[in-house]
């Protein structure tokens, strides 16, 4: 019973085979191995941009923060999510990797609204050369909360972006999980919504470790590439990042490991739902967060189950006292567990 | 017939299975997986260092970058030789992960020297607090020609270096090569000599990709962890970087795999030296710099032959002139493609 | 009539004399000029602290970049005030001097209460390595809203610092005003608080330009000053420096100063409270935000007064509706000026 | 007896007049002066250039480093002679300005030559991605050795910078005293021979503290009004600046003062090539480097003269064993002190 995180599943057999079968022979290293044409191609078609250029790293940190640093400049400011992973879950690499940049908190929402947004970009630059200046915005999508913005809601977000000629970055750590949830394309969600730049995840749904930064217009292209390997995130035996990002993209597996990751957390939410619990979030992808009295977690406790506790603590001494889970599902989780799990909270 | 580097030919099948074998099941992300914990009792051992602590990465940048980074004030100056990796390959990463720290380059040979050390360390703080201070001393062991320091010579930089207080990094990219060559003790290498800090390398050496950051003293340890983490190199799931460096340093997989590179270079070596061939460098490991006529160039480039060109161009009237090469086994060459090579170098 | 800040007025005649007198001969360049050991004999002895190191620098952000980054580490981060200087107007100067740190901000007040300095502070580092790590607090006064924090506001602020081991900086870009206010001895109001390092302003109270920073533990001597070199803000003809700050403490002209523009502000709010003029922040030094109706703004702005309009705009078609405006007064203001003022408000 | 530097002596009282005649009544802050439009509008006349933006700083470093950050990328490395200032004397803060970007050192001669700057650029780069990319190109005139590149070698420098469409960068801490040595006009010595920006030097020639950075093309105007904010860099205040600056540039008394200072020099080096020392460098300005017996310097030494010995020690038995000494003149020095030093080297 593992609901810790999505990171900590196996990866998929079709991505370790797809690794296996790159180990063969020599490959030209830094980039140039001819896998990551496919991929190239593969992500090109997938998202309609034929002009998009696409570069591999490991970590969704480096993705978002060497996207985001190629589209700021030192003394502006980067406007996000109070919650979002790259303000409270990246150690300041944003910060490092745009040289000192700051993060503009907008709102008090997991979501941004564009009201919230527009009021925070006013009130930056209202003091000229003294305050920072205006940067990118970077949409989280899955929101940290487990929430998914609708196509309207990010296009009125980069709409907003635009109206003060600002880039926007996505931050797609879960970017399947949410086109699941849409029901829409890989362009609507990101271009055709006024996306310019993504962090189009693959470790959390499936693979051993790859992201793709996807940037639809090529004119950065070579920044980027120089602030990777500035960044120590070109790898010298690339191929096997290529490799896994290919069959990622392969036969929709992509989105099948996510169909089952948000199926799974339905499953999850459905059990909850019927033993009575509250939910913090509407809960619309692979994560939801929830309140359920001490006693049901310390059952889960000693059953062993994996997650956080969100809110409050294990220990005290009231049973019924309502403390909150942070619940995580990916591809590999079986229904047996989310059963057992939701068993356990009915007591 | 591949000889343009060691980080091109494939993994060897047993770090190919421990990856393979890792993938089961949840394992707690972000380096808390119990292989690491396997890895640091194995190193911690190997190196006779039972207090060392132990952090792997996946490039050879970033175990170099965040080791220097951990032992270096930004007002300070690295000290290294010229054609360190870290001062031409790393496209200013060093500087990036220091906060701007300097380079000095010591002397004007691939292997730095006692005298010229001491004089490149006196030379700096002559100007009080206008000058960069003095920082750590980075040793490349196997150096970037192909040579190996002796440990009577590693031992007299290091003096030299705690003469001034510096703590001294080595870069052991291809360290289990020089082991092999000097035939002594990871411990002689490493503290034994003076050294605080290694990258020890495991990428170029038969892994799909990781190296480990090895601290003797574990001081800074949570220091280290932290800059890790900002600089975007904590895997999620780290399992899979354990899992190779475990398999590794199992049945002393590294030395053979070093072994094997440089029985294949020695074979190589021998080949050119009866075809007369005459090296720039003594050949001392995986890697090496000959030069012969451009006529022979031309005909390994014809039989598809991959290799740097090293000074000099393939095109050219002369085919009298000569043209040097850089060379570099590893444990996936072959003995026939060594002599073909050989045979094509002779004519 | 100008009260747009305390850093447009002239310099005081006795610190410009004193930057003429010590205009003849040579003098040792790079701080070593020989007024400014009697600069820290003064410091010493005003504050009452024998041990302290004391630098000087020409700008308020200079003064405050280079503290907080002594104190701060670049994966750290530093508690604040929504609206303190260093967040809203340095342009990311404090990120840059501290490498990438980032900046908290605590509560939603202009002054920090200790209750949501101790909330920001435990929400910090609940995610271990994945978030950025708590740093120094940093404390205004008087604060960017014109108000002054009591000696037991600072020592409850400072003992919730303390209780996490958190160094303690103090913004006293308005040091004398607020000591004026107060009524307590320098030591009182940093370091028998538990401040552990001081922007200590001359700037704006009479000064040409000149800020001492003052670190009351020696320890970290040395790398501030070379911070202060790699940040340009090293002068080389330092003594006109020390001779403004001579100057500016001897025969307590700085206390004068502070005196005159707060009692030109007491002036000033006596008359606007005659006028019937709301205050938004209790007035208690030399800076003051009210609100009065647009007609009178355009009396005053047709009379060149000179003012920031800090909420709302003088264009507007209702002359009753009340805009905000920020009143600064310093030690050169008249008291004629300010009468006029006055009289310009009540129409 | 004060030759250790220009730096040490007295501002020119006309720049100290001009200070405090500036200190009447209010001024608008932060560059909004009316002063600065005057210094202005003298800069683009007397380098004949209607286009140019000019902002003003308090010390020579942080000319360098905000002028080569505005102009360097990160990841990209400055060409620069070994001796160059911004190498040797600024503690990293080219580094720090620049993000981490690198300096890459030309020839091994006080003055670059247009070969070695060839060699120097062609072999950056030559490694793709891997190495730090090329950057601009800084040039010290005077040199940090006293000697002056005439219109013909710093055109000829600059057209090796412009053949690859490398930014050139002035280091002009001393550049009136180049002038005045060329007897060029200022446009000849700085854009029409190539240059794109320059630091401009008032504080080593008679100023109390200023600095201008001139911009021949406006484009990057904004970029570098954020640098220097960020920098800590912009005054308050900055009608001193501004005051200075105008009165160093009025009258021709930035060009009255180097010739005094060279012809101060010119004396000291006559008198002491009729006591027979040998010169290291060819004196060009008004800073020599020249050798002569611990005799003579020990003579001077008791008779409290001041200056650098640049290498050897006072200390030491033999006294015809030849110490070599920098000897830098300012305007302010008499020619009586210039003949009582020779008269002591002379015994």
């Amino acid at each position: 019973m593992y609901f810790a995180s999505d990171n900590a599943g196996p990866a998929h057999p079709a991505i370790m085979d797809a690794v296996a079968k790159a180990n063969t022979g020599y490959a030209m290293p830094y980039g140039a191995d001819p896998i990551i044409d496919e991929v190239r191609a593969q992500i090109r078609e997938i998202f309609e941009a034929p002009e998009a250029v696409v570069y591999l790293v490991a970590t969704g940190t480096a993705a978002n923060s060497l996207a985001l640093a190629t589209f700021c400049q030192p003394f502006e400011t980067v406007f996000c999510a109070p919650v979002a992973h790259i303000h409270e879950d990246e150690c300041n690499a944003p910060e490092f990797y745009s040289s000192g940049a700051k993060l503009t908190l907008v709102g008090d929402a997991p979501k941004m609204t564009p009201d919230a947004l527009r009021t925070a970009i006013e009130n930056e630059e209202s003091r000229g050369v003294h305050g920072p200046q205006r940067g990118p915005v970077s949409i989280t999508q899955v929101t940290e909360r487990g929430t998914v913005y609708s196509i309207e809601e990010l296009t009125a977000l980069c709409d907003v972006a635009k109206g003060f000629g600002l880039p926007v970055h996505l931050d797609g750590a879960r970017f399947a999980n949410a086109l699941v949830t849409l029901g829409c394309t890989p362009a609507e969600m990101t271009w055709k919504a006024g996306v310019d730049v993504v962090s189009f995840g693959g470790t959390k749904n499936g693979c051993v470790g790859v992201e793709a930064v996807i940037l639809f217009d090529p004119k950065k292209a070579w920044e980027f590439e120089l602030r990777r390997k500035r960044g120590a995130h070109l790898f010298s035996k690339h191929r096997y990042l290529s490799a896994q990002m290919k069959a990622y993209l392969t036969d929709d597996l992509w989105l099948e490991s996510a169909r089952m990751a948000n199926a799974n957390c339905a499953r999850l939410v459905e059990g909850l739902r019927e033993a009575g619990v509250t939910f913090m979030h509407e809960p619309q992808a692979n994560m939801i967060f929830c309140a359920f009295p001490r006693a049901a977690h310390q059952r889960l406790h000693d059953a062993g189950a994996a997650y956080y506790v969100w809110s409050g603590s294990l220990e005290g001494d009231d049973p019924e006292e309502m403390l909150e889970a942070r619940l995580v599902c990916d591809w590999s989780g079986s229904a047996e567990d989310i059963d057992r799990f939701v068993g356990l909270v009915k007591g």
